[in-house]
């Protein structure tokens, strides 16, 4: 019944995250709350760095409407953490990615998050299709099973 | 498909918090990883105002193992919120809260999330089945459906 | 040589924050950081409930260039805590806001903080001279030596 | 009158810091409150990583008594930052240390902060004479002027 924790392998494109003295709670260690910040900066800034998303100027922006995150090690400062990324499903407007947390160089994930974007207009926020270019870089995310 | 936004009767307990100007993000409204700080919150104040939880000394402390929320609608700073609390399920050692993020006076929530909670040893961390007294307090917050 | 703790009469408006399970670090109190949240958005409560700052579609805005505090008395989750506010300089751009941080109820204050604003237009960041109407409203925060 | 921005030649130790999503406020910039996270976490790390603070069972910690910053340029998600440590002045047991916030690579800094450890024992929280070890490794951080 316990939630399966991801191997490496789940993932696709990790990238290196610094961890903070505040990450870390009373019992001194990262604060479950902490782990979402963590998953968002990843996802935005996979979007910025393939020049889908601007946001100070974005006419489409990313909605979040669901998360959710099985913790299954504690991790916190001064670890140095990997963040990895995948995309368990595109739909017409919305994306559904996958976010595992790794200690930097372990094998195994400490927790295993999922975030559902939707992709909305910036002023009147209802959803928008995706682009063609969005469906192609999302291609290389997506989970083989 | 959409989640079910839930009604002020769904949850038992209610109580206010407020926000912070740091609370919203480049789009100007409560960024999703802020609910779970009012989620963690409530729950935490909960068990420390019934004398179930003294976070500088308690023997058994409550490990999160897993959240998840659904965002209905926005909120932000300077909104006052309230979170409503309930508990969907006793385990011997976990107990799974719902909490439900409201706008002050709201009838329907903004989010609703859920937090699950395994109690543990502080030293070794291996699970605790809940006290007698954990137990009857948690009682009254039981969702009748 | 060690900083005067302040009076609550040093101040003149009061608002109150409710503290969360997330302000307190790896020492089981309130992070240094954190108090930060709170002069920041008492400060910006004011401007807003003022009528002087919308913050999504004002012309002009607060830049913050400086910011300091003396740490006099650990708080934390789940103390409800009090702002105080006042005015220690009107400049032809800038004010220089001062804002307490106390216990609620206290006489002392927990942390004395300093804040200052030079607004400037929200597009190209060129200070603006302070309106009249913000002028007066200050009037009634300037401290009294 | 305004205050001196860095250059890096005032600095000593340096340390890369990623940058998160939640980082930036209602401006599309780094809150001011942020600021303070990167200061707190370059001198801890650097306690840490010299062996001279063990957060989890230190008898010794390092209470914050005063911190402030002057902010000169804004940065944000998705930058690079480098924190730039230095050392102004040890007492018996105190030291003030000054951290400016550069952009990756920059030559002057975005903001200069300053912060005053204290050094206490951990439970009566009464100042404790640094030790040997501590002065030794605090002179390769004081600043030539």
């Amino acid at each position: 019944m316990k939630p399966e924790r991801r191997d490496r392998s789940h993932y696709v494109q990790f990238e290196q995250m610094t961890t903070r003295w505040r990450d870390n709670d009373a019992y001194g260690h990262m604060n479950n709350v902490v782990f979402y910040e963590y998953v968002d900066t990843c996802v935005n800034a996979w979007l910025i760095r393939h020049g889908l998303l601007d946001p100070a100027t974005a006419d489409v922006i990313g909605l979040v409407v669901h998360t959710s995150c099985d913790f299954h090690d504690s991790v916190g400062f001064p670890d140095r953490l990997e963040t990895g990324l995948a995309v368990a499903r595109v739909g017409t407007s919305s994306v559904r990615y996958e976010v595992g947390i790794f200690k930097d160089g372990a094998s195994q994930s400490a927790a295993d998050a999922r975030l559902t974007h939707v992709y909305v207009d910036r002023v009147d926020r209802r959803p928008v299709p995706l682009s063609g270019e969005m469906r192609s870089a999302l291609q290389a995310l997506i989970i083989a099973e």
